[in-house]
């Protein structure tokens, strides 16, 4: 290339940059940006891995940090310099992917200088992946990625249309192929987008199934709250507490008598129980397990994170184990994988080990993974890792 | 429905309300959340439109709020009652959707008692809809929705696998028929997620079709920006200023080259220059440019919102005049709609003037939309309100 032509290059990405922060800049005007004060970098990893978080505020009274890698309601004081800079340095983290908040003069907020946000429910917080070991199942790596699709259906179960998000595998649109399915259910104060944003489904699929470890799948990812017909940022839930009881045996049902039906007609699936799995965490492992043994024919692979039976459900549990001693012969049939994994700091723990004593009792085979750690997307993740690969095999 | 019966469900309903907000206070327990204070509404729209925006900090210094609605830069002041409350109420608003941030002691974060936020390029803020006539035609109404798909391809003319969002109309996984495209491009600062968070073209797509205003289409949502495989929220920017160059021209080929190939391998497409449309707004609308003026017999539907040429853009807007000195008359030859949109406010408000002057000299026929206001996510919503009913017809 001539040095004219090069010149032309640089001239060029000269004027767009220019263009686009111009552009950008005026945008923001436009439509009321308050950004000011020094440009800030935070989250800065250092090569130990320790985060130095920073913000800036010249009149704020306290900050601080509280972040998932730290013990419950833990908070770190950030301290400001004379630009009015407040910051904290962490110690090394491992490698994965944590959230954070910012707590300004009372206030939980995401880090303004940081683009990677996501919502929990209600909540936002920001991210941060720290890579390494711990953090490649889910990163982004070059590998083919699949679709991650917003789709919307109607429920006769439930009364109205509803949105779930389909995971499709790398490839299923330059196929015939038909591919088996993974309903996976979310928790309490989740909604269809929670196993995408925060569990990170679809890039562990992509990963595990480019590593030859996991067979490619559909992934379906419901809406488990029977009061919303999407997540909140896209409608505003029902205006009713009555609606409150389906989630019991009514969510199940509409996962069996809609949600099933409406994938095998519109996606490639190969629609038997050998292909078909169920798997979810907190109060989608309760939907699980409803699901499981109130249809024990149904799915052949199952998989429960952070919950077994609990006493403080009352009638749910009760109906619950009822389907339980009702049935766990005839999955036991029809069965071929009943995975539970918790962690031993999880609130959970216990109501894990009374499902395992029954399971024992009735000597039904499962598959038991323990790990460290609680109630948390970190393990979420992880249980997904271990639990994919073991499906349809 | 008896007594016995319906009080069970009641039952089963408290308990699984108590049951949900047990497990989702401990998740965020266990996940380092630090909500605390009264409960608090926020945002609140009165009966007259106006709205009381509120969030609790004991001892902020000050707090103030900016919201759309108001001119550039400005500020409104929140005031503390005694129980730490800070609020402030606005003069009716117009029926729309904004958004606005509140200002915490300096730092601009979005209502933390507000689940609806979206992002802008790196910037959160909290979105808030004024129901009624100015906001029926991009709110989730209760019609057929189409699926919003994020999918990713092989761009060769970038170098890298990239990521796009597809939204297909209603129906379209019922049927075998074959739809017409609109590529829709966004500006500068944004991403492939842009024109569904801020602009939610599938919303207003689904109520244009449901109201039979328009035609069932494929919008294809390509992310604009040659440094990026995906949104910043998925991957990091390549750390590369020289590809900036690719901006110019290298964006607009790989459109051609790479996306309408693709979109029309996999999706059911009509693959003519009668059903292929392309529309953008700011950056996106000189790439617009660029595409109808390079590949004249490309796309018969050219919408073009808020830019025009501009002088400061040098070489590219050079380039961009040459392609129309050179192939406006093939474009007219072939073209069915050149449609441009601009606010009276708009910066760019004299460029689309000069663009206009041209048009006029060369006896080129097109539909110019002068509205009020300015470079906002409001107009361009409107304008795509306007533009998609004039499509494929």
């Amino acid at each position: 290339m001539g040095r004219k032509c090069t010149n032309q290059i640089r001239m060029a990405g000269y004027i767009l940059i220019v263009f686009m922060t111009a552009i950008g800049n005026k945008i923001q005007a436009q439509e009321n940006s308050t950004r000011q004060g020094p440009s800030i970098i935070s989250p800065e990893i250092s090569t130990d891995n320790s985060v130095t978080f920073r913000i800036f505020s010249k009149n704020a009274n306290s900050v601080s940090l509280t972040g998932s890698w730290m013990g419950a309601r833990e908070t770190k004081e950030m301290t400001k310099n004379d630009d009015g800079v407040w910051s904290v340095k962490t110690d090394p983290l491992e490698s994965s992917m944590y959230h954070y908040n910012i707590i300004l003069d009372g206030v939980s907020i995401i880090d303004p200088s940081n683009p990677k946000a996501m919502r929990d429910g209600n909540r936002y917080a920001s991210t941060l992946i720290i890579p390494g070991k711990g953090s490649e199942n889910f990163e982004v790596n070059d590998v083919s990625h699949g679709t991650v699709s917003k789709i919307w259906f109607n429920s006769p179960s439930l009364g109205f249309n509803r949105r779930m998000y389909v995971y499709t595998p790398a490839g299923y649109e330059d196929n015939k192929e038909k591919y088996p399915v993974l309903y996976l259910l979310h928790g309490g104060g989740g909604d269809e987008d929670a196993w995408t944003s925060l569990g990170r489904a679809n890039y562990i699929l992509d990963n595990l199934v480019a590593q030859g470890k996991a067979k490619p799948m559909i992934i379906v990812m419901t809406n488990g709250n029977p009061d919303q017909k999407a997540a909140i940022t896209e409608t505003t839930p029902l205006p009713t507490k009555e609606v409150f009881f389906t989630l019991s045996e009514k969510f199940p049902e509409s996962l069996v008598k809609d949600v099933i039906p409406f994938v095998e007609k519109h996606y490639r699936v190969i629609s038997n129980s050998s292909n078909r799995a169920i798997a979810g965490l907190s109060m989608g492992c309760l939907q699980t397990q409803i699901a499981a043994l109130n249809y024990p024919e149904l799915f052949k692979y199952i998989g429960l994170f952070s919950l077994g039976l609990h006493d403080n459900f009352a009638d749910v549990n009760t109906r619950l184990i009822a389907a339980y001693d009702k049935n766990l012969k005839t999955l036991e049939a029809n069965y071929k994988l009943f995975y539970i994994a918790v962690g031993k700091n999880d609130f959970v723990y216990d109501g894990v080990q009374v499902l395992r004593k029954k399971l024992d009792e009735n000597k039904f085979r499962y598959i038991y993974n323990e790990t460290s750690g609680g109630h948390t997307w970190a393990n979420w993740r992880n249980y997904l890792s271990d639990f994919a690969p073991m499906l349809f095999k």
